[in-house]
């Protein structure tokens, strides 16, 4: 049987289906590989609308791959997502603290999830880019950090899915007045996450 | 601010929530138990019409599951997002060959993807429970090796995602004559088929 075996090549084919079947749009070009990624991702022509990007929040997010940034991922799946590659290229590292025992027990002993003790944890340690792919409760206790003064993100990407707080947790960072990519509502994921993140790497740096 | 943070909280409510929004179906309790876990996965509720369980194929899996079964997944997000604990307690395993620098020389050697030399590593090793939710090629390639004699998967999870051969990748996989859950159409990914995997295993241990 015959089928397209090249990696790029589907990519670049699957890239071009999206654009003719997403119809019209106001994005710019950076803006536009963004969704596509997202919708190559998923097969989901939803996130054309979906997918909400801040003024400046690719520029910021570009600065700080461009210099090594240290990058916070909520979960494993996110992590393993992001092309390790692209990230190498710019001296940048992935980190994501949710499996850790000091974690767990830092959950336990203050009654909250392991999410949350994670981000705290990512907080102390002055992390400044921030990608959420799967809790709510990460967003919303990293937005209580922020107007405490206690954590100063430069750069997030918000995309937890699901029923419960997913949503409300976007909406909630969203108020907040920090360089920021969303997807509104009740869709997003691990694989959302990595894929925005993975978009924004493709901006600067040579596809394999 | 209030919000749920108990996560086994968060779950229960968000399939309550599912369970009502899903309307009518024809679905037993297992097969309902999969399709709730996708759309909780993907907040898209497009997976009630596009999750394909072959009768007696959940049987099959519980079984080669209680049997402590080594899992080959296509790619580490897959890995990624099978749950860890479930998978100790059924005594199971989850490898993935697509990061292997043999993989990777072979694939080069031979022309081929990454995706079909890893394949082609774990049919010779006699896997017998395959998860894809990524690759086309590698459910191209392992349909090729049945048919040659080579591969007698027991079990296998069809989900890649995307827009060149992913939706004939599962038409090609869904003519043969063994026990399986696919994704019809474009849509599905890491996220699905992990998905997929982690609510099998929760129709055979406790949830944390």
């Amino acid at each position: 049987m015959h089928y397209v075996k090249n990696p790029m090549e589907i990519e670049l084919k699957s890239f071009e289906i999206i654009g003719k079947e997403m119809g019209e749009h106001n994005l710019n070009k950076e803006e536009l590989s963004i969704v596509k990624r997202v919708i190559h991702t998923t097969a989901d022509f939803e996130y054309k609308d979906l997918v909400y990007i801040r003024e400046g929040a690719i520029e910021e997010a570009k600065k700080l791959l461009k210099s090594g940034v240290k990058i916070y991922t909520d979960t494993n799946m996110v992590a393993a997502g992001i092309n390790k590659k692209a990230l190498k290229d710019l001296g940048c590292e992935v980190i994501t603290y949710v499996s850790l025992d000091e974690v767990a027990m830092k959950a336990k002993e203050e009654k909250t999830t392991r999410s949350m003790a994670a981000v705290s944890k990512a907080v102390e340690e002055g992390v400044e880019f921030f990608v959420f792919g799967n809790a709510p409760t990460a967003l919303f206790i990293l937005k209580e950090l922020y107007e405490e003064r206690k954590a100063s993100p430069k750069f997030i990407i918000g995309a937890p899915v699901g029923f419960v707080g997913a949503k409300e947790s976007k909406e909630e960072i969203e108020k907040l007045n920090i360089p920021m990519i969303t997807i509104r509502g009740r869709k997003g994921g691990s694989n959302v996450a990595a894929a925005i993140v993975n978009a924004l790497m493709y901006l600067l740096v040579e596809r394999e």
